[in-house]
């Protein structure tokens, strides 16, 4: 069997989710993550059996700081089949330009543009544009929560128009710095960049975003509003929602009545760093009256688009069709696999 | 002058407000306010010289902890000409039947259903139907904050469909016990009862509400999307808005990001109780695409209700028009006049 060599280019939020999942993988290996400076993340990646690869003038620090370093950034690239960038929003270019240098193969995250890489990449809309691909996008948390309920019901319904309101969470969980605190914060500038971001996978999509900010850290929620081209029944809505692929779909009644509940569904299920990968839909938050159809949905901004970044190391190295990489990463993962 | 004598039964959030805002009138008085025990809000009530009223049962509970009372909830309703009613919400059938015995009129607020008053009120939308009604209901301050903006855009406009996301304060500054702390809690059952709220006052709108709970105090926000019976340009739809009363554009180049700065401007504008009368817009956040028309909008929960509570006496009591009581109600409170 092929096992690809994949480099993690930043080893913060997604980067150390995303080592995690491709360490899970049977056809694809961790051979090295990255950091700028010695931290308590670096010395993650080594207690977890990551080698650390470090920009050239940033091997006196982690020398000082006695933390051992395998080579430079570009030691990392020459060796890799693959680098996932995971390094903060729009540092991409300066990477990329390493990257085609080297000659590797590169996946950028959410915060860099669509026009970087060229080709935007979600498992379930369109896992095959990035076949063998040298670079692609993984869209961002949000999209990807978009893009999980939004593309099926198009699929099967055909969607006239999606007006969408997402509530952002403040801050991560592990940041003292953001904010708000106790504030709504609107994104005034219309639409906001989610809609656009969904037509980067969508173009045909008629799609308005608005955005609000809010005092909380530890997962984002959408209300969904499609106008569909066809009269539909809830049940009907709920059958192509619960039958997507990384979709859960949970009723209140159960007890899951906020983003709390679901984070500690999550610590329950034993998954690796208390995650939620799947989008979660309320089932009894499903409406349609006519050819409207309302839904609430929710997002763990730190890991949804996880088995993405892996499914997309699949595509472009052509390790194995669509369907095959979902079961194979939601195995993985410990995310149910429907098909 | 007719001195209108006003009973503010319930000094709590609401009430206490609606009292201080009918003494700042000169054509009514505030006579008496309830208390059902003894707390820091009744000494708020005596220190601003109201008369407390309360239960005929609790007067030993008043008289144990020294506090002077002046009569009977039932002595309040036969001194007074009509009652505010801000009890908490659900209780005022009860309170109705005092009040019918007594033949005085009364004001409940949103907390109740539309139902039990049989007309509700709005001063922008329809100051004329509660004129000389025994009784009359002021809608939430939810729906309040709808129809301040949605009513004068369906008068010049036409309102097609409106689609609003609410995202609700999870409790009021005052309030220890509420939640959410850090959460985003869905309102799964659709719609939220704010859109038939809206419908108690405009029965003909085609409007579907959802909402959020967040993990903050101080201000609710509404995302709202409009279809228009007409295209509309993004500066004709903020003239609209600009000039709708009790509505206060701002924009976030001014500093105003959050519902943060808002009340940070209720404060600096010297404001019972630092209170945002207003319905406030962000100009830089009203965006219009053809017939579709979409904005952002902040709530006071707290205040935003009491200059309608001081108009619908005036309607009720017929003290005078619905412009004339907009003015005088405004100019008591430092609310910007707008003809």
């Amino acid at each position: 069997m092929t096992v690809v060599k994949v480099g993690i280019n930043g080893f913060g939020t997604i980067g150390k989710r995303v080592a995690t999942a491709v360490d899970a993988q049977e056809d694809m290996e961790v051979i090295g993550v990255t950091k700028t400076r010695p931290s308590f993340e670096s010395e993650i990646a080594r207690a977890k059996g990551f080698d650390l690869y470090v920009p050239g003038d940033r091997i006196p620090l982690f020398d000082e700081a006695e933390v051992p370093v395998k080579g430079t950034v570009e030691d990392l690239c020459e060796k890799a089949d693959i680098i996932v960038d995971c390094t903060p929003g729009n540092v991409g270019q300066m990477y990329k330009d390493m990257y085609s240098k080297a000659g590797v193969k590169a996946i950028f995250q959410g915060g860099e543009d669509h026009s970087l890489a060229g080709t935007s990449f979600n498992s379930t809309a369109n896992y095959q544009e990035s076949w063998g691909a040298q670079f692609s996008r993984v869209v961002s948390c949000n999209t990807t929560g978009l893009l999980r309920t939004v593309f099926p019901l198009d699929r099967q319904f055909g969607v006239e128009k999606a007006y969408v309101t997402l509530v952002r969470r403040g801050a991560d969980p592990g940041d003292s710095k953001g904010g708000p605190i106790n504030a709504l914060e609107p994104s005034v500038k219309l639409p906001t960049h989610h809609g656009p971001d969904v037509q980067s996978i969508m173009p045909w999509l008629n799609i308005n975003t608005m955005a609000i900010k809010a005092s909380t850290t530890i997962m984002h929620m959408h209300t969904v509003t499609l106008e569909l081209k066809n009269e539909v029944t809830t049940e009907e809505a709920i059958e192509v929602i619960r039958n997507s692929p990384r979709v859960r779909v949970v009723n209140s009644s159960s007890g899951i009545k906020s983003t709390a509940e679901i984070m500690e569904l999550a610590s329950d299920l034993g998954r690796d760093r208390s995650d939620m990968y799947e989008i979660v839909v309320w089932e009894d938050g499903i409406k349609s009256t006519g050819n409207m159809l309302y839904y609430y949905q929710a997002v763990h901004q730190e890991s949804d688009v996880v088995p993405e970044n892996v499914d997309c190391i699949r595509s472009m190295c052509k390790l194995c069709e669509a369907d095959e990489s979902t079961r194979l990463t939601n195995i993985a993962l410990g995310i149910p696999y429907k098909r």
